[in-house]
């Protein structure tokens, strides 16, 4: 299956810069693909500060369970993610094999299991053989070097066409702090549950509640504000290291209300918001990128369950790869949603074009033009449900026969 | 757009006897297809009791609302239903038109315009001229004769591929009485709000409370446990018609609590039944009719909760549609319902073949017989989640490249 790369791959990727502490390795270890990278390692010396968030699912993969457990500690030593196979559903036999890979990160190292981070994806159902982790980690541990994050991000695809990688550098008065991440994700992707794989690098010194804090508000409004297809991952996993290296270079440790933070905190949302977008602009078969924005909506929860209505429906997707700006869908997909709304007040836009209104068709409106914007290949859809102030973003792709070829195929 | 007729389409239609009091006529009226009917009239005479359920839609259509208001008076002369236009966030302008439809069919059959009920499917926001109305239900209302319930249900398809008709005979101690429907969808079915259209009509006497009852025991157990693509329309019409004509035949009225109206409902229920599987089998693009039964959750309503994540989630309907029989995919469905469920006692079977307890894969499971069983047209796809005792049953179809192909250029 050579699937062609998404139209919005990014022509160059960032230079994420070396952050002092944090070395990185990968390997070609055979757990499923053949002739690529499929195991990455992460070491933090000495230690990080680490916060994550998980997957909300009723069936979380193994090393969901782990990291819940290992995150009450605070502290990250290592942080090991393989791709093709997620570790999900494998009963005991999958809680062996993330112990199994914690203890071979663990002596690697010299460090205790309970700094040990893992992650996977790939297949659900099938044992991941622990043996491709001891025979590669030690080897790894020593190869590990600064800056290869794109590497690092390359490692850990599965169906994406691309790898996801994005910086910032937040200034302080005292000097400068760096953020890092990488993101994996293509299909299986919807919010409200954090999302696929993300993981964010920064030397800045920051108190475990505060990292936790700041990242729990980045993905509200960036991982869990998009959908490729409303489906769930078992493995959704973000997870932030601080490896407060910053204070040695004179730069202080953010303090909670302080200015500094703020920084950080916007910083952080921005690049989680990069990261999640270049999800969105990697969904399986994707031939558009959408932003599907509501506002007027009793509240932002209410809006929030709007734009999703909007963003999951399978007709109101279709239309948008087919280019048809039928906006009767998105008034379906309003109406199903169950939230508070009113048909005579409902507006809608495709860009700056405003195709219903009070409850009908904007006599005013130009097919034409309106064909014209729907080539673009991104686009913004508006609803105004008139009734209130809720107002939400979320983001989304098409759905083509692209992703039907995709995803008929991919297990076997 | 010629598609191909879906590979379920019946070889044959069912004989649905003429009834007493109903007599239907079509018309070709140029609502928006050519060279096919588009225009159904059917009349009661003298009249009929009727009850119906309409969908819940927050932008429901202005026949919908008319009909809503219309069952408080429990009587129906006249049914008109067109197709190629929904009248459906139309505004002013479509209630307008069901004013002028209603008027012109009452016209035509000499009787109140409160006793007229109205549907209308096809393309969202356009609005629907009444000249065609006008010209065509006078004569219709003349030409209109006993039996012609498939004509019937050929004038009220958009992109069905297929009529839908079903009929039953209910026996009972004093004699027969007779139950026909038909009904149209195929895309923008969801369930649990009503589904698209579907008529049916009945020579049983009945009081409207029971009528009612009956109808709304029969939907949930069929129109409203289906899904196509998990979008509910805005016109979703469930409507009942009983003459009462078999007591001209020495069949007494249906009493309350009898064994007569136990019959009555359990044929009632099976008819939607019928009409709801011909709908699925007919969902656009559809190569799969998939029965998917949850068991062993905490209540049956959180089993259909589930069983419908399983049935809507897009990456296990392209699965059953690339045949493989990808039980991670359920997995991931059931994890992301939200319901109570437990990882470690969910069962799955596809037809008789267990692929995962004790959450992981079944061990003992032949991956070369499992895959023979999804070559089947027709599969029955079973998890259990091993916590309670609640249990349903809903029905869908795959997910294929033809319903993006039907989808994408539906409107232009």
């Amino acid at each position: 299956m050579a699937d062609p790369v998404s139209p919005f791959a990014p022509a160059s990727y960032p230079e994420a810069p070396a952050l002092a502490g944090i070395r990185l390795a990968t390997a070609e270890a055979g757990i499923r693909y053949k002739g690529r990278t499929d195991l990455l390692l992460v070491r933090f010396d000495p230690v990080a500060t680490v916060a994550g968030v998980l997957t909300k699912s009723r069936c979380a993969a193994a090393p969901v369970d782990w990291d819940r457990e290992r995150l009450k500690g605070g502290k990250a030593r290592a942080l090991v993610v393989n791709s093709g196979n997620a570790n999900a559903f494998t009963g005991m036999k999958g809680r062996q094999a993330v112990e199994a890979t914690a203890a071979a990160a663990a002596s690697a190292l010299g460090c205790d299991t309970s700094e040990v981070f893992l992650a996977s994806t790939g297949v659900i159902g099938e044992p991941l053989d622990p043996k491709p982790f001891a025979d590669n980690l030690a080897r790894l541990a020593t190869e590990a070097r600064p800056g290869a994050f794109l590497d690092a991000a390359r490692a850990i695809m599965t169906t994406d066409t691309f790898p996801k990688l994005a910086t910032r550098t937040v200034h302080l008065g005292s000097g400068d702090v760096t953020v890092n991440g990488i993101a994996k994700g293509s299909g299986m992707i919807a919010p409200d549950m954090a999302t696929m794989l993300s993981f964010i690098f920064t030397d800045a010194a920051i108190a475990p509640v505060a990292l936790q804090a700041a990242l729990e508000e980045a993905v509200a409004g960036s991982f869990n504000a998009i959908t490729v297809d409303g489906d769930t991952s078992t493995s959704d996993t973000v997870l932030a290291f601080a490896t407060g290296d910053a204070v040695s270079r004179g730069v202080p440790a953010l303090e909670s209300d302080g200015d500094a933070l703020r920084r950080f905190e916007a910083a952080l949302a921005e690049l989680c918001r990069e990261l999640a977008h270049l999800v969105v602009r990697d969904g399986e078969g994707a031939s558009k990128f959408v932003e599907v924005v509501v506002s007027g909506a009793e509240t932002d929860a209410s809006a929030k369950r709007v734009a999703l209505s909007i963003a999951n429906s399978p007709l109101v997707k279709t239309a948008l790869a087919g280019e048809d700006a039928n906006w009767g869908r998105v008034v379906m997909a309003v109406g199903k949603a169950g939230e508070p709304a009113d048909r005579d007040r409902l507006a809608i836009w495709f860009g700056e074009h405003r195709v219903a209104h009070s409850g009908e068709r904007d006599p005013s409106y130009s097919e034409e033009s309106v064909s014209e914007y729907m080539k673009r290949p991104e686009l913004v859809l508006r609803a105004d449900l008139g009734i209130g102030d809720g107002k939400a973003t979320v983001w989304t792709c098409d759905l083509t026969a692209g992703y039907i070829a995709i995803n008929a195929d991919y297990r076997s």
